[in-house]
């Protein structure tokens, strides 16, 4: 039992066309023409593929492959059709798609499954036009509400229930997903790890928590021309020493990041010493212990740093968020799926975030990473070998008709 | 001979109230209500003190006290009575008005000299409200044509022209400076160096030169959550580095300053790695030798640390000035004045820039410098003791009667 690769290769280019840059890459924002045009597609697929089709009212799109025990609750598979700007082709949107093939390819083999097995594309997974991220896996969980949802607007000021409306994907309540026995997601792993070990399939333990902290550097303004250095108090050259160590301590804590992405300067003038400098942090490590005494850690280097530059500083924790882990159970399904098909693995936790940590509030989860050539993600330049793909396919077609066939 | 301390004091005190802030400082943009109002004081002033009032196309203000012998040229005495937003009281005005108080000496004393004495306001020496800084010298000395500096627009898009026009100073092109014999400027330091040496008279010896220089780092952005520390080409993190290595330079070299006064990231996310920094590099050093041979070091440690983090860069050189040099034949004049008062003086350039520096391209030139207490300028906490203006003003009462005594 495997997939097609010709034929998944083919629904992967055809969904790269509607979208398609310039420079190979897919820039297909969510509820934008492009994006309703591949849910045109897709539904099409779904129904040619003898699924069920409904939408619910945040415009996700769920096709069900009935099962002998109708009763059961259903397996669920897929990801996400939305990109980035000019983002790649590869994504989540394999995630749909090798779902799709998935179904395709139980209904050649004429393999009937003791569960339903439903595919999802959720809504604005990127939160590229619509903030936040993961918007329509997280109204299905009750995480977001459906008023909030109704009212973010995009960069133009378009509420997301008109471009809903619009989009002719505004389905119904009712439909939306409200259990699961499984949920399994494939993705690009949009990291470095699998192309580094030689592996072609990451069973993903979680996804890491993170924390997001700030902190304002108080120095004191002087004239560039008549201060000495030695008087000085450099706001930015002491946020630069912090920087700088705060890289070096990551880089000394495996699986720890640390990255400084935001960093602003006053008053700003080439001839004036810097009296403030702001910068945010995101950290990020797998464990939650771990992830909790990564602050104090950061506060040292912070205060020792200030300190050493005659500086003031405010440090202030912005956001958190525990790592979520994901069954041993689906794991382990996914390891045995792939020896048994004789492919290399390797278990990490995801650095980024998916919709799979929003269905484990709701379903059992697991995911599957493929490697992302040179590590490349939310590119244009995004690129996954068709072998790995077909890996990453066939284990996910093993671990959903085992999944689909479990009765308790 | 000597200055009356009371007089000068009530006079500074004076010109503090039109334009006080809150805070105990001053408020006096050019050509705003409150320097019109000084301008009209002064104006009073000078008439009272018995000189001829005369005003030029840039709204420059001169007061002549006639010599001896009128065919010689002048010795020329001031400096500039605006500030910066919210700054000090003191800065240029006290030489504005300790020249003034120069002249209320004579008259008192009824000395001649042979020389006439020239008092002038500068227009817009700060260049807060209209830029460039040092306008009025400049447009004096020809270095800024009429044009450019008519066509000049505030923030609010007024036209220098039309602010100068409607304050009622708009004067005629005869009335420019054209030649001086001399030209002796007081004014505050600025930086620590008479406070940390504890003399009460600053000799300076010139403006320093300076580079400024802009450096771009470009790496990769990156997912914050899914790259390792290794793998990564943070622009931030090598330009901080720079920014650190730049500050440990400096200081390991006497009489330099770097300063990093600006830095922009891109594309500035929190959880993005940032692929691009800029910042800017204002250097400045006294000998211009050694300040040519600074770029040299400054573009190794750039490359250095670029190669270091495994990033690229460009580094541009956007503006050079060169170190001005006062004729030591007026600081002799002002070191010699000063022992005889029995001061200690100390001397040293000036790290910033002033009306002297376009008038020494005209007349030779000196300026006397007095303490900011804690370093302080352009800053409404801006401060300088009684005491010191008294010396700086009898220093500048002494020289310029040597001067202008001179008859060749």
């Amino acid at each position: 039992m495997r997939i097609d690769l010709q034929r998944l290769m083919e629904t992967i280019n055809t969904s790269a066309a509607m979208g398609a840059t310039e420079n190979g890459g897919l820039h297909r924002l969510t509820l934008a023409n492009e994006d309703t045009e591949m849910r045109g597609t897709f539904v099409h697929w779904l129904e040619t593929a003898g699924l069920e089709v409904t939408v619910d009212d945040f415009g996700n799109i769920y096709g069900r492959r009935e099962g002998t025990n109708p009763d059961l609750s259903p397996v669920v598979i897929g990801s996400h059709l939305d990109t980035q700007p000019y983002g790649g082709k590869y994504d989540g949107v394999i995630g749909v798609l090798a779902a799709l093939e998935v179904i395709r390819t139980l209904n050649d083999e004429d393999i009937k499954t003791e569960r339903p097995i439903v595919i999802v594309n959720f809504t604005n997974e990127e939160g590229a036009r619509f903030t936040p991220p993961l918007l329509g896996s997280g109204a299905v969980i009750g995480d977001l509400s459906k008023t909030t949802v109704y009212d973010t607007k995009d960069a133009e000021g378009t509420r997301f229930e008109t471009a809903l409306y619009e989009s002719g994907y505004q389905g119904e309540e009712v439909h939306r997903l409200r259990e699961a026995h499984a949920f399994v997601e494939l993705h690009i792993e949009q990291g470095p790890v699998l192309e580094q070990k030689q592996k072609s399939i990451g069973v993903v333990q979680g996804i890491q928590g993170l924390a997001w902290l700030t902190v304002h550097v108080k120095g004191e303004a002087d004239h560039a021309g008549t201060t000495p250095m030695s008087g000085r108090k450099d706001a930015l050259v002491a946020a630069s020493a912090m920087v700088t160590a705060l890289s070096r301590y990551a880089a000394s804590v495996e699986e720890l990041v640390i990255t400084v992405g935001t960093l602003q300067v006053a008053p700003s003038a080439p001839n004036v010493v810097p009296s403030d400098a702001a910068f945010t942090i995101d950290m990020r490590h797998p464990d939650d212990h771990m992830r909790k005494g990564v602050p104090m850690a950061i506060r040292k280097i912070i205060a020792d740093t200030s300190k050493m530059y005659n500086v003031d500083f405010e440090l202030e924790t912005k956001y958190q968020a525990e790592t979520v882990h994901f069954p041993e159970r689906i794991q382990n399904v996914l390891l045995k799926e792939t020896s048994s098909l004789e492919y290399e693995s390797e278990k990490f936790y995801s650095g980024a975030s998916h919709d799979a940590k929003n269905m484990s509030s709701i379903a059992e989860t697991g995911m599957i990473f493929v490697p992302s050539v040179n590590g490349k993600s939310h590119h244009e330049e995004e690129y996954t070998n068709d072998a790995d793909i077909e890996k990453g396919a066939n284990v996910l077609l093993r671990a959903t008709k085992r999944l689909a066939d479990e009765n308790e």
